[in-house]
């Protein structure tokens, strides 16, 4: 193929959320050249959302040279399975049960369709595009509403047996501990470091504490963001709110650390705008939570890729990728 | 290379722990065509060992063949690092500091010599002669003295980034819990489900009920085959401890399916001879804090391999897998 062909070769990146859709088209080079979004909560069949989602995207593919051009659509979706192209059983999705969403895209576009979770579509984004650039062995922690993961070992993302690998906002933390709002399971990763987890926490906290300036907002108020604001304030209850939630993190880490041993662990998501309010603790508590072997060799970084753009690139990534 | 060459092609397996060494020609199929021992804490320079086990080997490797025949050396041993072909700081050994052990066993042999830790090792002999034949996602746990893993993806040993991934035994399954009689850690699995932490538990649950059988044993001797003496003659006390030991290893079990999604968990060493005294407890608490899409999904199952071949053959698996 002449390189002047290559310098045209584009894929879909597709990012499905609870509540939108974004969606790109991308280059070689990991340049989004055009996207746009449409509402996933708005359609309650799964077919009227992909219709919907044609009416917005079919332009975009003329304009970018028609399927000629296209390599295939890349999908990051909750509880998305790379094996099987389906999106199974998500809960924040409006559509039940086990959805063949891969069949469905490729129905509709004529375009080879593949499908991942979200988190991992945001890990294969940073290896090709960002902070994890050139590194074969990596984990991705997403912290935003919920806490998701991808992770690389041998430059490859790890599905496991059943596609559904690196679920590690679930693994247990504190046994006994935090009952999950949704999953009722007791001390998970997700139910302490989640933006969620973090306003259940503060909630608590300045409860304990009437003093603290998180005393000033109306309940609805409370997240990581005004937490945030405290914390800046000097406000020592915000503080120690993402201090809590750094050892739980951290605590974590250092587990997944003494599982694949990476080289970098990269932070994702809305909560790391707290910067060195959560990144200091969790990584105090990362290291002393560490076979000795692992002290001081893991990069604990937070992702480098502009967060509109992430997940559309690292759906697009998965069509590289394949 | 005609068949009957492909026939007589050997490797040998190697499996170096804290008191003895085992040895062993390993053909394709997984046989253990001739095996020795010497022992490993009688020679305190690593020289002096590798010379004490070059006469024991090379009548060996004269006997089938010479080193024509011979594909490699493949190494199991305590911090065993893929990469580097070294031992690290291993606690078991006699030899401090970092051993060069690949470098100084091809200079002797005049063999290709690969090195990994012991569980790993382990692990891709239960892949390719044991329990995980076919499998390409599996963990191996190894429940001795200590509690070691092997961790296969995608088919492969996960190394991470500097050959030491897997390291599952010190990994936090309760925070500041059970102090480590050697890293300092609180909590570890290892602390737990290690044979010298059921001893543990055994000793502090027998001296809260005195009418346990496992106070007819002196403190010496209690360990994980007596109090499974006593399990098996109904002593509550005895039956408890392997409970307690099993939710233990169940909890953790259940984080590291989230993390890699396996098709079954193996378990092998000392403890598993307490059959379903350990493994139904381990069983239940496993799926207890599984995320929901995990459950009923993972086989936990006993090693197929012979103890005593197990290890000969995992290192073997080495030289052929590389």
């Amino acid at each position: 193929m002449p390189l002047s062909d290559l310098s045209k070769r584009v894929a879909l990146g597709i990012d499905i959320g609870g509540t939108n859709t974004k969606f790109g088209v991308v280059n070689h080079r990991g340049e989004v050249l055009e996207k746009g979004k449409i509402r996933t909560d708005e359609y309650d069949k799964v077919e009227d959302f992909i219709n919907a989602l044609s009416e917005k995207v079919n332009p975009l593919i003329e304009k970018y040279g028609g399927h000629k051009n296209f390599d295939g659509i890349g999908v990051g979706m909750p509880n998305g399975n790379y094996y099987k192209g389906t999106a199974e059983n998500a809960p924040n999705l409006p559509w039940k049960g086990i959805i063949p969403f891969a069949d469905l895209m490729n129905a509709k576009f004529d375009l080879h369709c593949i499908v991942t979770n979200d988190a991992n579509a945001a890990a294969l984004g940073e290896m090709l595009f960002g902070a994890a650039r050139g590194m074969k062995n990596f984990i991705m922690i997403t912290l935003g509403t919920g806490v998701g993961s991808g992770i690389i070992t041998n430059g490859s993302l790890v599905y496991g047996h059943d596609g559904f690998a690196g679920e590690l906002g679930h693994t247990i933390v504190k046994p006994g501990g935090r009952k999950h709002w949704s999953t009722g399971s007791e001390g998970s990763l997700e139910s302490y470091a989640s933006a969620t987890g973090i306003a259940i926490t503060a909630k608590k906290m300045r409860a304990e504490f009437p003093q603290s300036l998180l005393n000033l907002y109306p309940e609805s108020e409370i997240n990581s963001k005004t937490v945030h604001e405290c914390a800046l304030k000097g406000d020592p209850i915000a503080i120690e709110v993402f201090r809590y939630t750094g050892q739980k993190l951290g605590e974590a880490l250092a587990n997944f650390v003494m599982f694949s041993s990476p080289e970098a662990i990269l932070l994702f998501g809305g909560v790391i705008k707290s910067g060195d309010f959560i990144l200091k603790p969790t990584k105090l508590h990362m290291e002393r939570n560490l076979f000795p072997i692992f002290r001081n060799k893991v990069k604990l970084v937070f992702s480098e890729l502009d967060e509109a753009d992430a997940a559309i690139l690292g759906a697009s990534a998965l069509v590289w990728e394949k």
